[in-house]
């Protein structure tokens, strides 16, 4: 069989791939710091080459107003065959502390039979599995079993500023009929996993206006409404005693859980005791009737991320302060709608902002929530693809953060994305000593390569 | 009359007594900046010369580790006489932004009937009224009706850092029947005022503590209590929606308005429209039953000083906070106890915090409350000498501040204090162009005569 041809192959090579991935960690293309552009310039241009030499028709580098992105295709499969995006990401976070790290971060060391540097697991490592993946089958067999297209950006850790107006400038070039992403993680060492739910983001800032300068609260005290007060009973009277958000309708377009879906993630390996300990609490909280991972990944919540108002120095000051302000966010479960969440939280707070404050309400950004339906074609040939890959079949699980690009995909290009990937728990992706775990970054290249073949047996119909 | 002789004396003495006082607002002793330390000397220096000038026994200044306060006194009327302990402060506020002064600040003009001036009315033209009193009396008689002590302060502006230590330590000295303020406002102009009531203080700050660092509000977002949720509802547990607190036991010392005090409270000039316009707010609000100036002057209060935690810059970060921080201070009516009020309200605070957070509260500072019952004969004795100085009779009000030094004379010293100012409202005693009316700088010091002439019928035991 061809495919046991690619995966012998891939085996083979498995040391020369760690190599050629040392050699892209060494560039220090940190996004964030403006005397890095000229490497953000050098690992565009590696990343290009290294495209052009796996064999693909062609590979080219696209200027934005900040880092360069890089687009490859390779669409010999031709017009009825389904085509397949790949996205990643060659710009890595900053390394401070960097007296924390064990090995300097852009001096790739193995240990323990991890990769230790800056970008090994986010998203350097990931990114290449793809590339590798392309290499090894057009090795093998000379032709891929479906288009592929591969957008590399260089500003995901900026917030990917530039990223959307390309997508949505290039439909054409970027149309597809699946996104693939490996930017994402394995609920744990030995358990291959598939996300398929990310939430999405509501974001405003409560001004709460009283009199128009602070007053002595010796003088004053008793008889004006205290911002600081108003703004407190706002976000008291934003949940009940259960946790469950009053904002009227807020739970209307909530994708409930399948019974299936609660069962397999009451299935994983999830110690409650110790998330716990991790983060220092007594206990955890939330809204009643549903476990921590459903929580955190398919129910929709309310977060207060800042508040602040009147004197806030050492010691007293009996200030009664003219304002007080509330960074708020909601994080959105599938089919919640960010500008809809906005708005009728908005009306809400308006509703039960106390008298004789004024409240004005900064929208600040949002990103809609994303799923996939398990029983989508593309997801079950990405199960059998991380099976082929890791020896073991793969468990679906969920995000509770936002990758906004998979909206962005959906919505200019009409694309699902599948979610695979092969990041640990603890891989300090945004802390010193990142590491990459080199049987995952294996077992990630053969996964990558079964999905070609799995999806290729999909009509492109079938998977757009 | 003998009396009608001293105010005939200070009639005609008019002029000197406010080129007396230019004088001493040409000493720049700003308490606050150490680059003023030598004027301090000098306006003590200046007061302790003046005090003698005026004729009294003796006059001397005290060193304290800050700045010198000057005690004189003028014992000549014998134990069977009461004795009266004038208390004042020469230090000054400083003078930013000095651009808005339309004269220089230590350069004393008169415009329109007003001495404008920083210190005219806060406080060293109050405080020089008493002296020329004294100095009044002993010119047209020789003598004194009562026994009289000067305990003048330099660092009133500072917090009075090291009154108590200096008061306590001279229990003895200082010993009195009553004390006399004019360090207080009249409530409107042509209304002679004396204050018979002042709130005091419980200030606490609350530590509302969460997760051991801050969390990823994707990631986390509903499955722990935010702490500044949490800091949320405990503030708004802790007033019901007609602005009672819910503290238990928090009213129980509280002494209620008579319908006498009530009535006269009514009867001011207090115009809740102009109240509201001036503040900038919408509408007053407080506590249900209870008119503005009752609120204000004698009902206990809570307020929120200051709130910060999480993210508080520009933008939006999608932070879940560490932890969060509530300035939060109580102003007490009489006869509430600031540590009785400060140990209700820690105990209430726990009982109402929600789970999974860990609430530590901080007490930062608290004061008494005062009140000087209004059939006190001292009372009485100072609404007939503001009568007799201004020719008309005084209304009793409240202050709600505090004049922390009234809770020391009554503890220290068993005194009960008369708080008889002629501030008026828009005098700009903190601020850029500050004022004193000359009309009652002069009514104030006959009204300071007659004061010792009234308390002099009073038998000792009586006032004290």
């Amino acid at each position: 069989m061809a495919n046991e041809e690619v995966m012998a192959r891939i085996d083979s090579d498995r040391e020369r791939y760690v190599e050629e991935l040392m050699e892209l960690l060494r560039i220090p293309s940190i996004s964030t710091l403006t005397e890095h552009r000229p490497d953000m310039q050098r690992a565009a241009e590696w990343l290009r080459d290294r495209l052009l030499a796996a064999g693909v028709s062609s590979a080219e580098i696209h200027k934005t107003p900040g880092c360069p992105l890089v687009y490859a295709e390779h669409l010999e499969a031709g017009p009825d065959r389904p085509t397949v995006l790949v996205y990643g990401h060659y710009d890595v976070q900053p390394v401070d502390p960097l007296h924390l790290w064990e090995t300097p971060p852009f001096e790739p060391d193995v240990r323990d039979g991890r990769l230790y540097a800056r970008g090994a697991v986010d998203d350097k490592g990931q990114m290449y599995m793809h590339v590798k993946a392309v290499e090894a089958i057009l090795l093998a067999r000379g032709e891929l079993p479906v288009n592929v297209k591969f957008l590399l950006e260089g500003e995901e850790e900026l917030g990917s500023e530039h990223l959307d107006a390309f997508i949505e400038a290039h439909t054409d070039l970027l149309s597809c009929d699946v996104a693939v992403i490996s930017d994402t993680g394995m609920f744990a060492e030995g358990l291959p996993s598939i996300t398929y739910g990310l939430r999405g983001l509501t974001y405003i800032q409560v001004d709460v206006y009283g009199p128009s300068s602070d007053l002595h609260s010796g003088s004053y005290g008793g008889s004006v409404m205290n911002p600081a007060e108003a703004a407190a009973r706002i976000v008291a009277g934003l949940k009940d005693a259960n946790g469950r958000i009053l904002v009227p309708g807020f739970y209307d377009r909530v994708l409930e859980l399948t019974e299936q879906e609660r069962e397999e993630f009451r299935a994983l390996p999830f110690d409650e005791a110790e998330y716990v300990r991790d983060l220092g609490v007594s206990a955890t909280y939330g809204e009643t009737g549903f476990t921590t991972l459903e929580r955190t990944w398919a129910r929709p919540t309310l977060e207060i991320n800042g508040v602040w108002g009147g004197f806030t120095g050492e010691g007293s000051k009996t200030v009664l302060p003219a304002e007080a302000h509330v960074k708020i966010s909601c994080r959105l479960a599938p089919d919640q709608d960010p500008d809809e969440i906005r708005d009728l939280l908005t009306n809400y707070i308006h509703e039960i902002a106390p008298p004789g404050v004024r409240v004005e309400i900064v929208p600040m950004h949002g990103g809609k929530p994303a799923i996939v339906p398990l029983d989508h074609p593309a997801m079950s040939a990405a199960s059998r693809a991380m099976e082929r890959g890791f020896g073991k079949r793969p468990v679906f699980i969920r995000e509770g953060g936002s990758i906004p690009v998979v909206a962005t995909f959906a919505k200019a290009l009409g694309a699902p994305t599948i979610l695979m990937g092969v990041g640990l728990p603890g891989e300090n992706a945004h802390a010193p000593n990142e590491w990459l775990l080199l049987d995952n970054f294996h077992n990630g290249i053969r996964s990558a390569a079964a999905l070609l073949d799995e999806l290729a047996a999909l009509a492109p119909a079938a998977v757009g």
